[in-house]
């Protein structure tokens, strides 16, 4: 049973990780944190890390970059583990992070779905065994608010097939403009657009008469709640040192 | 009971055409056209029209723009049914065509597949219910080994979509080089290129929370053939004129 | 304009049919019904609707059939349309709302998703044309808590192909326990379950080479109010009658 | 560059080896074996192995089990790695692969794709990471003329997952005769059946909002060719032993 800490417990993606982790029989929330400390039903919620009076072995944390200070204070004090899931952090607080980590042990990565770092090993798996022999293109989906195109995570998964593959890679975003047979040595890129589709990437393996695909579908953001508790679990026990998804897969 | 012909018995395509035929209950084929006739076991080939001995209610042809002229005045001659499958007529024989339907009812269409004009179809139907609440993506799919993109057929497919829509949409082929949401008014079109993949195209529908897709994969030029025959059982019996998949659809 | 009442206007659902008409310029909410009427910012909340002070044209409906009679009243008095999104009518109720649609339009039917009933008519327009060509398989995709299968919306699909078909259909859900070749009189029906998949739809008729598929698939159950608004506009200015999805489409 | 030669080469597989071998730059066909030696272009046909005058790294069998004795004798004398891609062995004849194999490099699988071989490995190395919080199911798709189901390559991946998970899963065919949820330690497998369709499998993993697939999709029988000839270049030099796709990937 791991005890848990969510900080920013009383936020949308708090609130997310409580129901998800009393769901489960492999961990338990045992106090919040909150500056917004609004009352619970099921813990305490204080206001910052060096008021809680339980001994939790990890902090989830998906409060604000604004929240790392007392965290990373109180997780060296205590010897806990912390799951950063907050986005947004700038260049010292990441060197303050990696600093910590050779204190405590800390999880913390791009993407907290587990569904999309599977992906980015199945594929880099893929590339590996099917080698040149295979084109590779990527589709993604979104909503039509989105403003940037090709999204991180396509970019993400791209970059990683090209690491496991030397590097041979480029990227093509329209073969409207050109008459020209397929390079070998290309990878498209698709972006479609469309109502509000929450997100889709899609990984094409083309080869002599068979194709492979991968495909990751997200209904909801709370993919990523399930990554932090999943992280949590398997931070328990772990020495000091920077963890991610590659770790836990 | 259509009696057809089979124009260009001894190709590749003709021999699909046969043997889609001895398949069915609904049509027989009662002799053979091929300049290069061969023995065949099943009926007479002979080398031109004029040299025919039975009496077909149709003609199909898969031969060459070459072998036109015969058969118009064939057709015109006896009052037979054309079904022209034959690829790379110029304008002058697109005019002969025509004027020849004013005598015999000749079935002419860019694309024989039976599939890819239902799409066609289902698109237009789908365009004109769901009006501009859904956005409209198109991906198309095909082997490394092909030159333009996007496919010809992709192209149809937007053209119908605009024409049921007045006309307000424009294609997009790109979104890597600019930074803005989706505008309502484009259909992006994509081409994913790899291995041998012989033909797939998908409409998007993307709506508030919900998605419709119209996929159609074809496995083979085969399709065609299948399509030519569907078109002669249907020209069976109907009037001089110029008709097409959608006329049968 | 469309001047539109809700009702049941501070229920899950009422509140999305508020959101969705605030996004749109073709309609207005001009008052809100609801038992437990609390305070709205946009327009008043009254408990029923005889207390209404506004002249709306349509009356959406989510709230209960408990409401049924209160409502036919209003509508019948002030011939106001209705659209009935309400689910669980008995056969008395489903009488009372056929008799009231002689005298007011009435908009009633079992699956209010533009989507789902587009598909509907898709896959009725697809059978015509591909005839007894073409195989249908129909695949239904839910979360893993669904406890009947198939789903009622396949089997509405299922049943719409068959009366586009004279009912030469019959439904297999198990190949399994057999070893024989597939029947050209059966449609099979496949119940996926797995996570929380929302629902996803797919029929597929596969021919000769070539597959055409037809998919829909919901990320939330918010497309039902988005059906509503649209046949509420779509309602407006009709005579008396009762009226559903196919009609509108 | 490795030194094949094909037998069975006159056979439909044989020339399909030849011509994808015709087209790398890292193999090379020395010499055919048939036992219906017609003349082949590129190289000289014997009608068994003995005959053969030039000195192979590797042959590659896809003749029939009947060749199998002659074969291995050959390789035995001559230290000649193997690559069987034969179907039909009995038992007897699997014994005497195994034991040859002690004394040269011996490839045998039971499925010679390389994409189906991958997608196994993808599909034991995604249900390590996911573990027991994602639903598994399995779709194939195969034409209307295949009379066993599910295929044999949907219960091999079946049967890889569950080897990879302690074996906690049983499978499930049909959900229509029981009102039910979803039992945690199921695996449905679907077998869709339609018109020519070579073959397709998809494996879903469906979590808390979100979904990760895995499919394959076989456009013709060529891919086990391909295979083939991967697995020869594979063998080279490598020490006497039983290989199968598993030590390749």
């Amino acid at each position: 049973m791991t005890e848990v800490v969510i900080s920013g417990c009383c936020g949308k993606m708090g609130r997310v990780v409580n129901e998800i982790i009393s769901n489960r029989n492999d961990a338990h929330v045992c106090e919040g944190i909150d500056i917004n400390a609004v009352k619970y039903s099921d813990f305490t919620v204080v206001s910052c890390p060096n008021q809680l009076t339980s001994k939790p072995d990890v902090i989830i944390d998906f409060s604000h970059p604004s929240s790392l200070g007392g965290l990373l204070d109180y997780a060296k004090t205590n010897g806990t583990a912390l799951v950063l899931a907050s986005t947004g952090y700038n260049d010292e607080e990441i060197a303050k992070i990696k600093s910590a980590a050779k204190e405590v042990p800390i999880f913390f990565t791009a993407n907290m779905s587990l569904g999309i770092n599977l992906m980015r090993e199945l594929a880099k798996k893929a590339v590996s065994v099917l080698g040149n022999q295979f084109d590779i293109e990527i589709i993604e989906r979104h909503h039509n608010q989105k403003i940037d195109a090709p999204s991180g995570t396509a970019l993400m998964l791209a970059e990683s097939i090209n690491e496991a593959s030397d590097g041979q890679y480029n990227y093509v975003y329209d073969r409207h403009s050109v008459r020209k047979k397929r390079d070998a040595k290309e990878i498209g890129i698709h972006s479609v657009r469309g109502g509000t589709i929450v997100g889709e990437h899609e990984i094409v393996f083309a080869g002599r008469d068979e194709v492979i695909t991968i495909t990751h579908s997200a209904a909801s953001k709370q993919v990523f709640a399930v990554g932090a508790v999943n992280a949590a679990i398997f931070l328990q026990g772990k020495p000091a040192g920077l963890y991610s998804m590659a770790d836990m897969i």
